[in-house]
């Protein structure tokens, strides 16, 4: 008998009929031999409309009566899921993050997990029920509500399953799997039968969007074997583990994009020795999420600082910038908006060092002038036009051997 | 410095609007140089909203899960209030049911109170915070999430009142206080200045509606002074406490009418020691509430028992009947609706024999026949034909020197 925890998100139960359909998926699991603990997902756009009630009343209100406010928004799941699954005839109870067992950082709004007390958890397991627990909360040592930020409840259900010692967690979604690409982009885009938790990481981060970067890492920390599938078929999605197949050898495993991307740059600054420092720490006080920098020396006594953030950031970073100018030898800041990212990942780089020219040849011959470079030792990010940014994966996902051959396709439209 | 806390039903919180007007009456309380602990019910119908999103999904759910689901409305409650009242500038800290101490027993849906632990409200207080609590909730020792039952909110307002030692537990309704008689039945009914606990349970009992019986019956147990008032003016409501001030020497304090009686009859039983203690011990294992008792002997072998109960449970009275009347002597079921419970409550009854016959005189001069009476020491309650229930009530309001004098209308008319 196996111990599965699934996961499903907001969509996945954003009504009564999708909640009936979890509920027969999480009986059908039952039924195949399982012991089965689900978390789940505020219903649909619950969350956010609490946050604009709480907007209405407050410009400012404080973390903490947010996350009372929210956590309702998983509460209502659980207990409806709960009551679906008794209601097809299987035994279920279901906690808040708390009950459950969930202890975090005593923070609002964001708090990490800190322990984990599956007691409770297990004597409903071993008593024959299916245990639902509200994703994306926890409760602090006095037992206040704490949430745990963006992709919590893939956390919450990473989390449990470390703790509990799980066979497997499943993270559900509305596609099949880990995909070589964004399958809207690339037509040819395959579903990726496993993949490593570092591979998953990066794709993660550079905005595959399936899985919350947070949860890999959590997964990777405590060896949770993941597995992303669909909550509308049966299919087998897209293993995440510490050995991944080589999967054909190939060395670059999927294409991510990301068309937030603004870069920022100073330039003419004053060289110094702790430049780079001084003016980091100041976007990082301001909490601006720089992603790639770069800079070059022009000449001795001067240089260049490039970086990228997201939209929402820009602002912030500007007037952070405005604010200590006059320190770098006032250097002139120049904003760059309609940008991507586009970004090659696979762990088998390591070992194959022709591969970042390998991706800037490829994108040369198509015409795409790459603006700035960023490479790991499992992917390589370049920086591009955003609107050549679909025209790049394409290219990419062909170059390096991921389009779906055409035997596979026709056999897959035949149905074989 | 007086400690006063302050209960908010679902419709004063109903929507945005509503909750900033509540948290500026919280704020002006508090501007006035006092403590203030807030309970509140749910948004408007959002607990209405909740059971049928539970009753598409499951056609019996447990208790646990109800309660799990239906709590989230005064949690949200809780948090918006909390946010509304920092947003004017006071600060406040939001309670569930079980963090503000509530402990209950371990029953779902209708658990009582056993224990309140006002240690951490106390603290909030202290450091100069409104504390708001949601009403309906408690927890039980497991920390399960609990609820009250029907009156929850009145009696969570009642039940913290008295573990704090609150000077004052203010009710506010949508009327100015506890009436003579509901205003919409007789135009000249007077606000009560000031009422017993135990007028105040029967008139509470007898569907006033303004005030719930457990919480009324929780206020006298603990003696604590409730103020029931308008939410919507300032005017002084109606004091609930132990020695009402007996008001210009009336007997008679109060009116109270209820429409929803049914009386059902078992005609013909014969008689056998112990016949009413099974009938009605069969009633109560189907938990169908019993009002109005009536009994008459017929002769040596047979007699007839009569009873009302309400529209929702008179279903249940006749299959009960129906399955045991042959133990019985097989007498017929009659069932009559279309009835009405008329009642006049008044503490000075005990020393006034003549009321209850002047109360008869005053209904058959009207024309209006009696078809059950009921008695306690402090009221008397007639069973009327339904159409006949509000003409009843004039009868008496008047009868029993409760309309307003005309001088005293007319000086209200004129503003003076």
């Amino acid at each position: 008998m196996a111990l599965i925890v699934q996961k499903f998100g907001g969509s996945s139960v954003a009504n009564v009929e999708r909640i009936r359909r979890v509920a027969k998926r999480v009986c059908d699991t039952v039924a195949a031999g399982n012991q089965v603990v689900v978390v789940v997902s505020a219903m649909g756009d619950t969350t956010d409309d609490l946050i604009e009630l709480a907007r209405q009343l407050a410009p400012n209100p404080t973390a903490r009566e947010m996350d009372m406010l929210v956590t309702t928004g998983e509460q209502v799941s659980i207990a409806l899921l709960a009551m679906a699954i008794q209601a097809q005839g299987v035994p279920s109870i279901s906690f808040t993050g708390g009950l459950a067992g969930i202890r975090t950082e005593p923070i609002h709004g964001k708090a990490r997990i800190t322990d984990i007390d599956p007691r409770r958890i297990c004597a409903e397991l071993a008593d024959g029920k299916v245990v639902i627990v509200a994703g994306f909360q926890g409760a602090s040592d006095d037992g206040s509500i704490t949430t745990l930020g963006r992709g919590g409840s893939d956390t919450t259900a990473v989390a449990l399953a470390a703790a509990l010692k799980a066979d497997v967690c499943e993270i559900f979604t509305d596609v099949d799997g880990v995909y070589t690409t964004d399958p809207r982009v690339v037509k040819a885009a395959q579903k990726i039968e496993s993949i490593s938790y570092n591979e998953m990481l990066e794709l993660a981060n550079l905005g595959a969007g399936v899985l919350h970067p947070r949860a890999v890492e959590f997964a990777k920390q405590y060896n949770v074997t993941l597995m992303v599938r669909s909550s509308f078929n049966l299919n087998t999605g897209t293993l995440v583990e510490e050995e991944a197949k080589m999967e054909q050898g190939r060395i670059v495993r999927g294409i991510a994009h990301d068309t937030n991307v603004v870069k920022v740059a100073l330039v003419g600054v004053k060289s110094r020795i702790g430049n780079l420092h001084r003016i980091f720490q100041q976007l990082a006080e301001q909490s601006v999420n720089v992603d790639i920098i770069v800079t070059s020396v022009v000449h001795d006594e001067c240089s260049d600082i490039s970086f990228t953030v997201t939209e929402d950031d820009c602002e912030t970073a500007i007037k952070v910038l405005e604010g200590i100018v006059a320190d770098f030898g006032n250097p002139d800041i120049a904003v760059e908006d309609n940008l991507a990212k586009v970004s090659i990942v696979g762990a088998g780089m390591i070992s194959n060092p022709g591969v970042a020219a390998q991706m800037f040849g490829a994108l040369a011959d198509a015409g795409i002038s790459i603006k700035m470079v960023s490479t790991s030792e499992i992917k390589v990010s370049c920086v591009v036009d955003r609107e050549q940014a679909h025209r790049a994966v394409q290219v990419l996902h062909s170059e390096f051997g991921l389009d779906a051959v055409e035997e596979a396709i026709v056999a897959g439209l035949n149905g074989e």
